[in-house]
This record gives C-alpha cells, sequence and structure tokens, in this order.
C-alpha cells in the first residue's frame, strides 16, 4: 500500500513543532470532546474479575441495546441484525468479505474515506469512484453517472453519509435514487453512517435501512468512535437485515474471536448518554463549523461549500497542488509562530488527477484555535509561491 | 469458510444444558483464572477523560513497557521491533500479509490451532501441514518431512511453542534445527509464543528470537490473552527485528487506524504483575494437567502425552470417529447427569482423514470439575457403541 499524502506530512509537522511553532491540526478526525461521563464512570465501576472473551457477535446485552438507540433513531431492527464489531473498520472489511468475491467491483461517490481503499484491498475487491463536485456541494453524483460505470463485475455500492471528508448529508430523494439503481442492478448497498448524530440546521439524516424493497440488499457500518467521541474503544457494528449475510459475517468474527471486551463495556455504557451531551457537542461543532467554513468562503479564491453533518468540510484553494501547498505549509511557513496542518483532498480522490487543489478540514479543535488556523491560512494564501487565481478553465478541471 | 468441528457441537451442547446436564467445557481455551488485581485496579482508576486513538503501532510507554518484559525472558529488542496489534489474531494476519504473496505456501506442523487456516485465507495462502506424531509426544516432526514439502512457493514456516494444541514444548535442539532449514531455504520463521509463562515441571522456553543467524526471517507472534487471563482484551503484538517487515506491518496497522486503548491500558498495567500470580497459575495448571492427563491415561485404550507447556492436551480415544463421538456424549450420553464437550481433532489437522480418533482437551476448569470430567469419559468409553480397541494398525494409520 502506497503512503497516503497525509502520512508523508507527518515528519514535516514533527519538524515544525521541533522549531517551537503551534500546528493547528486540522487534518484529523480525533475529536477534542469528551467522553461522556457515564463510560468513564461505569469504567471505575468495574466489577467482573476477568477480561474475558465475549461470543464473536458481540454481548447480547449490547446489541439488545443498540437495537433500542436504533429504535429511538426510526430504525427498527431485530438483535439478529446487529453484529458488534473491532471498530466500523472491521464491519466494512467484514461487509466486504461477505459480500463479495475477488475481482468484484464496488462505486463509491468521490472524495470518499480513504481507508475505504485499504479494506477494498483487504478483500481484493476494486473501488470504482464516481465524482461528486464541489460546485453541487458534493451532492450525490447524477445516477446516469452510476450507470455509466456498472459492469458486469459491479456488485455493490458504498456511501458515507453524513459524509467524510465532505460533510454533506445526502437528502431521501438522493436515497430514493440509489434504491432504484440497486433493484433495477441487483446491488448491495453499505452505508456508512458513523456520523448519524451530527447533523446541523435542523437537518434530520434519512437511513439506507428505512428504504423499502432493498431490506435484503443493504449493509448497514456504525461506530462508536465519533457519536460519543470514543475512537479508541475500537467497537463498532456491522448490521443487516440479510440473515445470510448476518451468518456468513459471523464466520468471519469467530475468526477472530471477539470484539474487544472493554470497549463493549463501554460501548453499552454510552447508550445512556444523556441527550444533553448531543446537544452540547452539536451546538459547539456547529460554531466551529461556522467559524472555519464561513472564514474559508472569506478569503479570496476560497470555495467552501458549507457541511451539513459530520465536522469535516473540503475547501477549494487558489493554489498549484495541495500535497505541495501542505507541506509548504509545515516546511516554510508560519505566521506568529504558528501554522496549519491539513490533508490534501487527492487521498480521498480514487481519480488520478482530480481534487489536486482541495484540501480536507476538521474541525475538532477549539473555537479559538480554529480562528488562528483560518487567520494562517489566510497569511499562507498571501505568501505562497505556487499561488494560482482560479479560473473558470481550472475550475471546470477539477 | 466450513464451521469447525467445534462449532458443530454447539448446538448439542445448548440441548444437554437444557435437560438439566452438567457440561464440563473442555473445549475451550478460555481460563476460569482471574485477570491480575493489578489491572482491574488500573481500570478502576482510569484518569483520562477521553478514549481516544491511540498511535497506530501502540502506545510508545507500553511498547517500552515490553522491551523491558522481553528483556527479563531474556529476549532483547529495541522499541522498533514491536508493534501492539488487536490480539494475537491481527498480529498472524499483518505478519501474513506482509511477508506473503497470494498464493505462497506456509508449512505448519499439525495439529494446529485451527483458525491459522482462516488467518490463511485472509492473505491468500496455502497451508502446507507436516503432521507430528501422537507416538512421539507431538515433538518436531524430521526436518526430512518439511524438506519433502518444500516448493518454490514455501516461503515459511509457522509453529506455535508451547503449542496450542498439544503442548507440546520446542527443545532447543528442535529449534535449531528448523534454523538451519530456514537459513538453507532463505524462508520467514513465524513463532506463536504466547503460552511462554505456561512451561512445566522446571523446563523453560527458548524463543525463536534467540536463534542465531536468522534475525531478519524470524517474526514473534505473541498476545496478553492467555497470559494475564484478559482474552478479552484483544491486545497482542507482531515482533521482528526485521526494520522492512515492521515497516510494512505499520501500513496495514495504519489501514485499521489503531489498537484498543483500553485494552492496551490493561495490557500495560499487566506488566506489574507479580511473579507470586504466575506462581500460583502455573501450580494451578500442573495440578489440573496431572489430573487429567494421568487421569486420561488411565482409561484402558486412552493414550495421552503429558504437555510440558500451554493448557491443552490431545488425547487419542478407542472410537470409531471423534466428531461422531463429542457429538454422542452430548446427545445421548451423562453419567450422574454430567457430560463433557470436547474439541474433535479434526479440526486442528489440515490433512485429511487425520486424527480421527483424537480429541483436544483444554485444562482450564477447576480440579473437582476436571476429576468429574475424567469420570464421565471413563464411563462414556463403556458405553460408547462406536468403541474401537486400538490396534497396531489403526495406531499407525492416525
Amino acid at each position: 500500500m502506497p503512503a497516503s499524502p497525509i502520512r508523508k506530512l507527518v515528519p514535516y509537522a514533527e519538524a515544525a513543532k521541533k522549531k517551537g511553532r503551534t500546528v493547528y491540526h486540522l487534518n484529523i478526525g480525533q475529536p477534542d470532546i469528551k467522553t461522556p461521563e457515564v463510560v468513564m464512570d461505569r469504567l471505575k465501576h468495574i466489577e467482573r474479575t476477568v477480561i474475558e472473551y465475549s461470543n464473536s457477535e458481540g454481548y447480547l446485552s449490547y446489541r439488545e441495546g443498540l437495537v433500542d438507540y436504533y429504535s429511538k433513531n426510526n430504525i427498527h431492527l431485530s438483535v439478529g441484525d446487529v453484529m458488534i464489531t473491532t471498530g466500523g473498520s472491521e464491519a466494512l472489511v467484514f461487509a466486504f468479505q461477505t459480500c463479495f468475491n475477488a475481482g468484484d467491483e464496488v462505486i463509491i461517490p468521490e472524495p470518499f474515506y480513504a481507508n475505504y481503499n485499504g479494506f477494498a484491498v483487504t478483500a481484493g475487491i476494486n473501488v470504482v469512484p464516481v465524482t461528486a463536485s464541489i460546485e453541487d456541494g458534493f451532492a450525490l453524483p447524477p445516477i446516469e453517472e452510476f450507470e455509466k460505470r456498472i459492469t458486469p463485475r459491479t456488485k455493490g455500492i458504498l456511501i458515507c453519509n453524513p459524509g467524510n471528508p465532505t460533510g454533506y448529508l445526502y437528502k431521501r430523494e438522493e436515497l430514493e435514487r440509489l434504491r432504484e439503481l440497486v433493484i433495477k442492478n441487483d446491488l448491495w448497498l453499505f452505508a456508512d453512517e458513523v456520523y448519524r448524530e451530527f447533523c446541523y440546521d435542523g437537518a434530520t439524516p434519512f437511513s439506507v435501512l428505512n428504504l423499502e424493497g432493498i431490506e435484503n440488499n443493504v449493509v448497514l457500518i456504525d461506530s462508536v468512535s465519533k457519536r460519543y467521541s470514543m475512537c479508541g474503544a475500537r467497537i463498532g457494528a456491522m448490521i443487516s437485515r440479510n440473515a445470510q449475510v448476518m451468518a456468513a459475517a459471523l464466520k468471519f468474527g469467530q475468526a477472530r474471536l471477539s470484539p474487544p471486551t472493554l470497549g463493549q463495556i463501554a460501548g453499552e455504557a454510552a447508550l445512556a448518554t444523556p441527550q444533553s451531551y448531543f446537544d452540547e457537542v452539536i451546538e459547539e461543532y456547529v460554531g466551529r463549523r461556522d467559524i472555519l467554513v464561513d472564514g474559508l468562503n472569506r478569503i479570496p479564491g476560497v470555495i467552501c461549500p458549507k457541511p451539513s453533518g459530520a465536522f469535516y468540510c473540503i475547501a477549494q484553494l487558489p493554489i498549484d497542488d495541495a500535497d505541495k501547498f501542505c507541506q509548504w505549509m509545515l516546511e516554510d511557513f508560519a505566521h506568529e509562530n504558528q501554522t496549519v496542518m491539513m490533508a490534501p483532498a487527492t487521498g480521498f480522490y480514487a481519480s488520478q488527477g482530480v481534487g489536486t487543489n482541495q484540501v480536507r478540514l476538521a474541525y475538532v479543535l477549539n473555537k479559538a484555535s480554529l480562528e488562528n488556523a483560518v487567520k494562517c491560512l489566510e497569511v499562507a494564501l498571501e505568501q505562497y509561491p505556487g499561488r494560482v487565481e482560479v479560473t473558470e478553465e481550472l475550475s471546470a478541471n477539477r
């Protein structure tokens, strides 16, 4: 596997810090939000004396608790539809391994979460991208664009909703269009909905599990990582109403014995997180988003669609090359001894040469840091030797 | 993946319990030993407020602690040689994915831990078994038997030492013979040494990491699961002095983000486990082993080599077929309303038709239960309709 564009930047960030510079990390998805207190309290009062294996599909009490959680989110499941996994990562690997044969193709709207590539490699399948446009705010690409890419090897579609790295929240109509496509071509529909709780401005997410008539085609990928700011618990879930899919996935689960016991204890405790926790977190993220995205759009030459969900945005910058620019920011630039680390968007596109003037920014830092980061970026774009004024031609070239 | 012989028995065990029968589970490797108190205390005093990702190779402080641990076990490493994984399972998957290409072959002495098959499937490689003999107590098969199996696709050898399911502890001379073979054919040598602490009768384990001249060929698989009776922590380690191997393995580690944070906290705390814990545990296991193995060998027709390590043994029984016998034990047999669940050994052999009259027993229950289990088995073998007197011919047929 090649090193990702973001990994290549890590030594430059370390070098900048050694010079005594403050580096604002807008490159990562590790929120600074606290894990709910009910979780930490549960760990502090752990009573068991053996940290033993759970069963391979996860603790029954936790799976039952998750059925309740989904029910409150208007998703109605039975416990057999839910398998606990080691993070959302494992859920997607199991889903791919269960539903695909080697050489099959999965269509994914790009930009997409870069690790999907690694999971596809593990399952021996090929990713076929369909490019979403920044001008449309990264809405679902036209269905004809999906249809053009369907071959006899196409077996599924994967979406992330709300999206990492775009923050775009698919509207129900968009998902209904995917539903038609799934029926017409008998495809799997995988949806990574780990950012469900992070929807803003009154928007509510619509789950693929509520699309009618494709119950046997849908596999949901979920995770506690972002919801409760506990990425390190490594607890996710693979969910499907297709009993054959769940039975096959369990065999992969048995091969790895069990998901982490301590993480499951934390995950089960987290189900009792009060609504006030989410209200506060969402208010915080909306404030951060507004500072970052509004700030970015005020910088001449920058375009950044305002996301309705998750805590990422993709911005187009007036630059020659985002890989070079991000490295330059760390290696050669500082404003009041501060700089910003961002993720070049090329890592989120499977198509070559697309998104080369885009970056992904995560608004996982506090508001004061975000204000400083925006200021840094503004100054940097004035000084960057590779600055390019965005023309219509360049814009169409993305 | 086909269902393993042991999984097929699970419904019969459940049915037996529904009839009110006591089922002694000698089929599993989940010890009933308590996790060290230092671990549970550490969790109860957890101070962090966010369960965040660790870095992909695991917490530095934990890796440094492990270097100390190995040093005390006469294995001298630097911190770059150690990567934390999600259980020993992930360590072996990463090792295979790092060192092999699809279609490569790995030679494994059988009987071997059945999940090795699943990890080989994940890595797209083929397992080539070389059969160890119960008459030799499952010692390393003659090197000529390995040599016969070497093809241009043979890229490595995997051993488990002390062994699951045999309990056999390889002598240094046996490992030196493997060393010669590794040098002669430029092979990888993978060793699963997760039972290092469980060596009996004064025997000390010799690590493959101390074989001279093959430092770049050796990859160690380790885990906290059995050592500290914390299988559910899902924490292991992949260890190699080959820097290229570790760099490549880290890429797989980055794709899955990080090993479990809570498990790492538990694992690091466990490093302070006092020697008295192990002394007590080993005394307990020796007592259990003697009750089980000596008891088995007193039953007419039963042969069970006495293991020097781990907490398993393989017994040959005077029966037609272990799958049928194990099912019959659960479905049709009870002695004083008790019966025994065992693992048919066929699941541990890759060769077809080998080990059909053998079972694996784990001595992970208390002594009183083991005594009852041996009595059950003795009565069962008297009553079993498929009893076969072991003849020389049958014995040679194993």
